[in-house]
């Protein structure tokens, strides 16, 4: 195992960070002031909460489902991340009132789960492959860890331990243990924050057998299946087909060991999950093997499967993966929970391996294929992300299966750790944003400020405040979107190519408070275009902004979205509008659409089809489907 | 009823026309040569002509099928068709023995369907909606008017007379009579052609009963079904929502009252068969009513739904229609039958009312949407006809529904009669092909021989016999795909301009032997551009040639299909390749196609993207997989 005090670079806390933005900063508020109290609302008027009470009888509705405990336990997340940023005596109340109701349910053994106490108790750890037991209780345990670390009551956190120190009795290869691990991955990773916030290497060793575990033979899913009587999949028969049986074990990444998986498969969240557990496992461990699976995993997803707004797993009928290139844009599943574990994810293999390829998916991830799951009002949220609508995907209050709206929720409140990674000669700035952050570079104590109309306006202003001169590298990302930034420390400019360090604008110097850095990233409306092999996007071109993907919305443009055509020539204005979508920089210019009047009574004509010319208007993706409903285009035709 | 002498133009004789080019010629022989025995032996082997024998018994396999005589018949009809035009005793007494098997399957009341004889005899007439028996019934009809016509004999037609009688005292408006029609139209348009041979009027008089009972209330569909005790469709439960009670009646177009249709609906085959019967009566009975609900059925088809090939019908779900504009290329089902169908339709919309644009689509779907359902060997065959195919879609040898096989069959195999339509004092040139044609012009035998190396080449030279002058009018189509025609008429150049009558070139003169018509209809390769609302193909062209439509394979082109990029000034070369699947012209040019190279670890770029010059070859849509397997496309890309 690393010694944690060896390593090179570190996230730093949630609470590090002070947002003074215009930008993060409202929907941070939002999310406490309308999210998080929204969610509770929910969770107690659908019996999440009261399911606690374990006083439901047979027949009785609403029926705890096997997964409710972990829509409680993102909430608790996130709510206990909002108390570390504003203290609430209220909510600090609320908490410890659910916590209370989650002691109580937790039986003699430790064990913790309402469903397979009141409901089906003789099934306990039967169905690993789909009952979300382990997974519940993963996410009992990321809120027993955030609870602590934001209101230092060690309450859930001990009842999680006791949770997991019992499961650590259940699973394993001692005899009489049971050798499985769960079909939605979750509490690998969990179980690694729980080692880092305790100490205990109990449960580092837990997630570690629960990775090794996964994909080796014989397959523990298809032998539970057996043994409970039921061999198929989802009730249905044992799969015939040897593809479909392979379907099946890619759905959960149980198809082979996971040092030897090279390809992004299965269900998008079970994915994220897992890799980010195994990304913290390779640190942990120093594990080279596992290290090299996630670079391939990543690799593979970030270059064949991943939609521009950072959506993932196109389809609907695994929400997951399918094949390379296929990223239809109307179908697309691209779920928020997915994109949130990209997040995840990629967070975890910036420490790895300080390369701004992580960040850069990490941030256009953040501005869209996240945001878009969150209405501007905080109270409405996409399950599924499209990236074409033709006016019928609308953001909803609430899911059955509700794991998005508590996971934007625990991602916002917590959002300030992905700015900045620190180590023990240097301060890593991941991301750009008004704000102020306390952070450590080895011993030194230092104040970072940043000034900035991000993601609006690209130039950053960075103040260090320090007690005394300190000698540390500080790292500044230069974003991927942008080819020609300037840097300039203390007024003068600083050639960014000779200190280009995998992405990063590197200044070693001996550091003083008053310092300060300008790092201007000049925000061209770019077009993209997608490689030749997706097919969905040929002939087409996305706009972007900074790290702001757009799109074209009905209510601002006069034309059927899907007739539009952007000329190759045609320059686009930006323009801040304060007063549209709570502020957003447009974009603006002319396009071509068809003349109908010359397509009366033509299905097909010979030759070039008349054009009219129109006016364009792009609002930002995430931003969508918040005003009059109507159709929604990111990939735009271009003509010559 | 109009008198038939009085009609101003009538079809010619399916025989009337020797074919002596080089394209139909030898494929009416392969129809003959092969498809016929080939048929013939798939309705011998699969059990088809052997159940006509009435000795099936329960268990025993294969089960006779409900429509299992459609297909017969249909083949029958090809064979007769294919008889009159080239003598074969051996045919002329295998159709004899199969018409003997039908008479003594044939009960005493006249009734002829064996799964209703021999496999569920209480069920006869209980399901009209599904069960095909009227269907079957104009299909034996329309064989045996084709027997009659073909070789004189009376076998078949007496035997379809005396069902066809049965059926009348059936069906009908009389006490003690059903109030019924058939799930799938085709006997309406048979009972009018057993009138048009017979002149007994009883059989347009039952005809027009079931066109004009047919989407009456209450819906007699939904009261037999309860009568039977299954109330719902395809075996389920009745539809709870009213659109998809919509749809269920849509899909057989029973809806509503045809003379208030004005949209295509509904299952493709079905509807085409149902506007060939409302067009006949349409003409046979002199109804205004008739004639506008085919006219604006046919508007709405061929502005809204239609393919370029002449494909129709892009669902598989119903077989048939969707919503305007709704045309996906991979996915299009486009039966073979359907455009089969078409064909026929056309052709009665002619003689309703002479205007090319008719005759356009019929020659549209014959070349294209049709031929592509019959490989070159004449062995093997679509069901559906994409428009794209990533590599997997395949001609057959059967079908367990067999429909599509036998109804090229019967099309090739009666080819002629499309080529020409004769008045009192008029001649009308539909379709062009070297052949010889037996024409009556008034009281005047005509021959007409052509000349022309189309569909490849536009020059077409048109000579008159006649026994003496006679004046009448001599009018030619001028295709729509044609911008530039030069019409001589003995040597001297014609203004076609002036003597434009709604697309055919009119030509009113004294005719007399020697005679010749010369018309030069240059075929430039032609870019054609799809209705702005067709989504499916945004920012591409497809190519024409005279009536050819052409596709990329991938045997042809070594960049995948999706990625070439066809710039807009790009000159095509035609060039007609002997030995080149048997014969054909091929075009030639050059496209652009993506640097991969460039594209390497990139799923997304900025700007735009470098390009390589690459060879592109397109061949004719008809003649595609009959070579190596791989991915086809008709609609290519357009970059400026």
């Amino acid at each position: 195992m690393i010694d944690q005090n060896q390593r090179r670079l570190q996230p730093i806390a949630f609470h590090a960070v002070q947002f003074k933005d215009t930008f993060w900063q409202p929907r941070i508020e939002l999310v406490r002031e309308q999210t998080i109290p929204f969610e509770y609302l929910q969770c107690k008027e659908t019996g999440r909460i009261d399911a606690l009470r374990l006083d439901w009888k047979p027949g009785q509705e609403p029926r705890p489902h096997i997964f409710w405990e972990s829509d409680v336990a993102k909430w608790i997340e996130a709510a206990s991340y909002s108390l570390a940023l504003h203290p609430d005596s209220a909510l600090d109340a609320l908490l410890d009132q659910v916590i209370a109701l989650l002691a109580g349910a937790q039986q003699p053994d430790g064990y913790l789960n309402v469903y397979f106490t009141v409901v089906d108790p003789v099934q306990r750890w039967t169905d690993l492959r789909d009952a979300h037991e382990l997974y519940c209780a993963g996410h009992l345990i990321e809120a027993g860890v955030a609870h602590f670390a934001s209101t230092g009551k060690r309450t859930l956190l001990e009842i999680v331990q006791r949770y997991a120190d019992y499961i650590s009795t259940i699973f394993g290869r001692e005899p009489g243990q049971k050798r499985g691990y769960c079909g939605h991955e979750e509490i690998e990773l969990a179980l690694v924050k729980l080692y880092r916030t305790t100490g205990d290497e109990k449960y580092l060793r837990l997630s570690q057998y629960f990775i090794d575990e996964r994909g080796q033979q014989p397959f523990y899913f298809e032998q539970e299946a057996r043994e409970r009587g039921t061999p198929g999949f989802f009730g249905g028969a044992f799969p015939e087909r040897d593809a479909q049986l392979v379907a099946f074990r890619q759905y959960n990444q149980s198809h082979q060991p996971v040092r030897e998986q090279s390809q992004v498969v299965g269900h998008a969240v079970r994915a994220m999950y897992l890799y980010c557990a195994m990304a913290d496992l390779a640190l942990e461990l120093d594990d080279p093997l596992l290290v090299q699976a996630c670079e391939r995993l990543w690799q593979h997803l970030t270059t064949k499967r991943m939609y521009l707004t950072g959506g993932i797993g196109p389809s609907s009928a695994n929400e997951g993966f399918t094949t390379d290139y296929d990223l239809p844009n109307e179908t697309a599943y691209a779920e928020t929970c997915a994109s949130v574990g990209l997040v995840f994810w990629a967070q975890r293999m910036l420490h790895l391996d300080c390369d701004s390829r992580y960040a850069d998916v990490l941030e256009r991830t953040l501005y869209n294929g996240v945001l878009s799951g969150i209405s501007l009002d905080g109270k409405k949220f996409f399950y599924v992300n499209p990236l074409a609508s033709s006016g019928h995907a609308h953001r909803q209050e609430w899911f059955g299966c509700a794991c998005c709206p508590p996971n934007i929720a625990r991602l916002l409140s917590s959002l300030g750790q992905y700015m900045y990674s620190q180590g023990d000669a240097e301060v890593v700035v991941h991301l750009y944003a008004s704000s102020e952050a306390q952070l450590q570079v080895g011993e030194h104590a230092l104040t970072m400020r940043q000034q900035t109309q991000y993601p609006w306006d690209g130039a950053v202003r960075l103040d260090l405040e320090l007690a005394r001169p300190a000698s540390f590298t500080l790292k500044l990302r230069i974003p991927d979107w942008c080819t020609d930034p300037v840097l300039r420390v203390n007024g003068t400019t600083v050639d960014i190519t000779d200190s280009l360090e995998r992405g990063y604008a590197r200044i070693e110097r001996t550091w003083q408070a008053g310092d300060s850095v300008e790092l201007d990233l000049p925000m061209a409306v770019t077009r993209i275009h997608a490689h030749p092999s997706v097919e969905a996007d040929a002939g087409c071109v996305a706009l972007q902004r900074g790290p702001i993907i757009y799109c074209l919305e009905a209510v601002d443009n006069s034309v059927p979205l899907q007739q539009l055509q952007l000329p190759a020539n045609q320059q686009l204005q930006p323009e801040f509008q304060q007063e549209l979508l709570d502020g957003v920089v447009t974009l603006h210019g002319s396009a071509l659409a068809p003349d109908l009047a010359a397509w009366e009574n033509h299905l097909y004509r010979a030759g070039k089809p008349p054009m009219l010319e129109t006016a364009l208007t792009a609002i930002p993706y995430f931003a969508w489907d918040n005003r009059q409903p109507g159709a929604m285009h990111v990939w735009i035709h271009e003509t010559q």
